[in-house]
């Protein structure tokens, strides 16, 4: 693991993986430019102003590599804060390993995942909850999680939570200095006052912690799972809600990702479908439900559409299975497909249990279908600004400190010493302080990072 | 198709597509400064210096999309000599995706496959035979074919085709000139310094269709197959090949491609190994010759390694795999494995056949056999400057240019008149021209083009 001091140069490709027109590799450190400028003919980069671009070559020991263009970053003026280094090569994996095997042999080392923005924020150019929110953007899937972590990124809820903080310490300092008075009966924080921030800050947790379920939904999506009888038509009704979505989306050529084909976004959420491995196609997932392994899967869905074969079943039936889906505690949604096969009995009588009733196959009543969903999760659109916990860490930090406050109230209520409540104070400023990174350790470090990829 | 007329601005994603740290768009146009410029809060980029880079965000109508960092490049200063610009944003397709949708509908249409490098050899950055080498070095799998692509990319043989072209117009105008002197039966074309120049030209198309052998193999690597009974090691063999490669080449993280699998690269060379569909796993290769299909994936390869199991097989068989192999006409090589299993009498015996011998199993002798394959194919370290054909389209070209010539010196020994001379002449010169496109049709530049990817 890297040591806090960051002062030496590390390299790493910044662009995804494989052949395209130019690939980018990025070196930062005391000596970013002077190591390139070891493997480059062309301009002398260590001669260069901030922010310019540079037509060369890269050689490694008079064997040309490739015909480069290289970005000179000067300190501070650089992401990392450090000197810094762009060279946009050709986009072909072999020589990017050539030019980074050369930069290693000149001295810049391999960057480890995440270690650019961990030098960004050690260098204070931003905190932990931005650059946290660094790699949710470029793992966003809609345009909704996009917004939110850019909010976030942009200082999102750090500038109030370091707000709050302040005045926390602040308190927290206040209290400890009547304890050097000890048996004089000091008051230099004045106990009201204390009540009243503390419920002030409450209130901010407060709509913070509630905006993580949403936040949740918008970063992560919504595992579905499509439950029903063989034939009941779960097959055909996904593919009719990704193939609508794929003739929507009408992606631009070279952006396309390949994993979508089990994801659709609705209203600006991910709909991820669980492939419960063949549960899909060929097993009962209701009747299968007491099987250990299809009911964890189950669990683990956010949203149950249950499909029911309109043309071949009995209400009986249907009230067993809606019982034991009920049970499991999971929103779902009762559709009856085959429409236009239906008994017009079972219809009338399903519709007062609250099913609704699509085709499947011809599409009919499909919007239905996708309001009803979205009923369930809407979340409209991010703006600019939007505060919104994402974070499942920041969600628990947030809950913790939250808890730490609640004690203070209590302590004060029951009377207890200041050494008490300042103990507890301490403890939600640790929590608070541990979001925005003014309290890290670098165990805490190395787990947020080590989820980064390499080259960011 | 575009038109010839290039001067609106195109954009495409330049980097390979997926996520990462950073990706990169790129647009080419006279408007390009232009348009970004409307989706971009910072800096007012139509006012900046070439070669200079711009920190700021990307809008839609207000909606910020991410923060990027923008290239500025004044035509002629750009790789397409126009007006370009390059948008570094955070590595995600969605953000790509964003970006390029709001920048059409600001005016920029997207990129064709290979419409820059088109646009850039267009407007006179390059020749043809250049253009066609930058899509080589992208997708060049050895250091070889990467320095072999560089090479051509960087002048290659077009200034000799170049020069050796004006040389033959010169003398094509000399002889057509005479024609306009009809009956006069004056000659300005000296017939003995054209044969003279003929031979020269002849002599540098000779070695250039020499090199095109060493070339391709270079370029495209050898397709090789592992040919044998059931059980001769063909599987252990290969798995051999590759993992000693595997651990040979230390893969920087970051950087490797998924296909390699069943590719190895020895002295500078690609070999292939041709799936043929359980060929290698299951079916006897060599008593299955007589069955069309496996036959012609047999003869796709440029090299067969024909392997026999010494433990369990005898003189009788082999002589019969062996005269059928002759008879396909691909380079082979003889190799009995088990060697620790092998009967004497028998490894002596083909050891007068040629045969080598090893243990798959335990890698024994694995070296020999190396050195073996490389001895069919060795072709040496390619050193910039090197010229060398690579590609099929230059290497026909160079065929057809000859015979051209080869009429031109057979109708002087034979004294036909002036006219038909300068028709030869004039389609050597077209062969030679669309070498580096000083002849171009828009169907050779579209057949070209559309291999590149999208963004080059």
């Amino acid at each position: 693991m890297p040591t806090p001091d960051h002062t030496d140069t590390i390299v790493a490709l910044a662009t995804p993986q494989g052949i395209g027109a130019i690939s980018v590799i990025r070196l930062s450190g005391t000596d970013a430019i002077a190591i390139t400028q070891i493997v480059f003919k062309g301009k002398d980069l260590t001669q260069q102003a901030s922010h310019t671009l540079h037509f060369g070559t890269v050689h490694d020991e008079g064997r040309l590599i490739d015909e480069v263009l290289v970005s000179v970053f000067i300190a501070p003026q650089s992401f990392t804060t450090e000197n810094a280094v762009e060279i946009s090569c050709h986009g072909s994996p072999l020589i990017v390993k050539e030019i980074i095997k050369v930069l290693l042999k000149k001295g810049a080392r391999l960057a480890t995942p995440g270690e650019f923005t961990r030098r960004a924020f050690l260098h204070g150019r931003f905190d932990l909850a931005q650059a946290e929110a660094v790699a949710d953007l470029i793992n966003a899937e809609t345009d909704n999680a996009r917004q939110a972590a850019l909010n976030q990124m942009r200082g999102g809820f750090s500038k109030e939570i370091n707000h709050l903080r302040e005045e926390l310490i602040h308190f927290a300092s206040l209290i400890e200095l009547e304890l050097d008075f000890g048996e004089e009966d000091v008051e230099f924080a004045k106990r009201s006052d204390l009540k009243k921030l503390i419920y002030q800050i409450q209130g901010f947790l407060t709509s913070l912690i509630k905006s993580f379920d949403q936040g949740n939904v918008i970063k992560n999506g919504v595992p579905t799972v499509i439950a029903g009888k063989p034939n009941a038509g779960k097959s055909t009704l996904l593919n009719l809600l990704l193939n609508e979505e794929k003739a929507i989306v009408s992606d631009i050529a070279g952006t396309t990702r390949d994993s979508i084909e089990d994801e659709i976004v609705l209203g600006g959420i991910n709909f991820r479908f669980i492939d419960t491995a063949g549960l899909r196609e060929t097993t009962d997932v209701i009747e299968a439900m007491g099987v250990a392994r299809t009911y964890d899967k189950m669990k683990k869905a956010s949203l149950i559409i249950y499909l029911v074969d309109l043309s071949n079943t009995n209400l009986e039936e249907i009230d067993k299975e809606m019982k034991a889906l009920a049970e499991l505690g999971i929103p779902y949604i009762k559709v009856g497909n085959k429409l236009d096969k239906a008994d017009r009995e079972l219809v009338e009588n399903l519709a007062t249990k609250g099913f609704i009733f699509i085709s499947a196959k011809s599409g009919e009543h499909i919007e239905v279908l996708k309001e009803n969903i979205l009923s369930l999760f809407e979340v409209g659109n991010v703006k600019s600004g939007d505060v919104m916990v994402t974070n499942l860490r920041h969600y628990q930090n947030l809950l913790q400190t939250n808890e730490s406050l609640t004690r203070v109230l209590e302590g004060m209520d029951q009377g207890v010493t200041g050494d008490f409540l300042a103990m507890d104070i301490r403890q939600s400023l640790h929590y608070l302080g541990e979001i925005t990174g003014s309290i890290t350790t670098d165990d805490l470090l190395d787990n947020i990072f080590s989820k980064f990829c390499i080259g960011k």
